[in-house]
């Protein structure tokens, strides 16, 4: 496992996460708890929807991103913690879908008023097991510099 | 229960939530699935972070929002489809909360290409009983119009 401080990333360096499946159940489960929405209880009513069957909450796939995110080799220094998102889903998360997480920083960047963090802007793209891109998430994190050497 | 269609919307229109209340479990149980950062699932841990206590994932908080939306009096005919949204969180989501969704229609357009839908965008603010708001969402839906009569 590797933590990053805000000097070990750079524009251009990429990670890619492990995977995660998830079941028709999985999808259920969630919708019922945060999202319930016929297109995503129901195989036929998503079928009847504009998803074309059942499909995933985007915020299950956010939610399963974050966890590949966070569980990966690859980790902010103090954590994963978000400043603000932007989240697309071109693609819906399907059953039986293995999703992946593609993640490219874009943007590092010194605090001007605290000496002691920065923000790093991460490109990521969650991909089913057809390459298929099911969101694009754009992330500020907050991420500390490394302490100096006493 | 009020179904929208697109015609029904305009720029300045407001909805208010119900409210939900969360536990320090809830935040723990979430995390343990979604987002096992220390800081969400370790009092301790949270006091000894940026957040100064046991926080909620934000994914958590928008899930939760999610719910308020989707649940509640006013709905969008067809349901809550995003096609994209963007978040920040400007107050963590503490154990005790009860959250509230307050939302305003900002701009409403009707698609060029498919004379059956439109986009609306919303814009969200999830508060807690303080009045501290705890997310601020962006969100542009997929809304259809009216059919015409037969």
């Amino acid at each position: 496992m590797t933590a990053l401080y805000l000097e070990d990333l750079q524009p251009g360096q990429r990670f890619t996460s492990a995977t995660h499946a998830l079941t028709a159940d999985d999808i259920k489960t969630f919708a019922a708890a945060f999202d319930p929405q016929p297109f995503h209880l129901d195989e036929e009513a998503g079928a009847r929807s504009i998803f074309g069957g059942l499909a995933a909450s985007g915020w299950h796939t956010a939610a399963l991103t974050m966890r590949l995110m966070v569980t990966g080799d690859v980790r902010i220094a103090g954590g994963f913690v978000g400043a603000g998102v932007d989240l697309t889903w071109p693609h819906p998360t399907r059953p039986g879908d293995t999703l992946q997480v593609f993640t490219e920083v874009v943007e590092v960047t010194p605090s001007r008023s605290k000496p002691d963090r920065g923000i790093a802007v991460l490109r990521s793209e969650t991909r089913n097991q057809r390459g298929e891109v099911v969101q694009r998430l754009t992330s500020r994190m907050l991420v500390p510099r490394r302490p100096a050497r006493p």
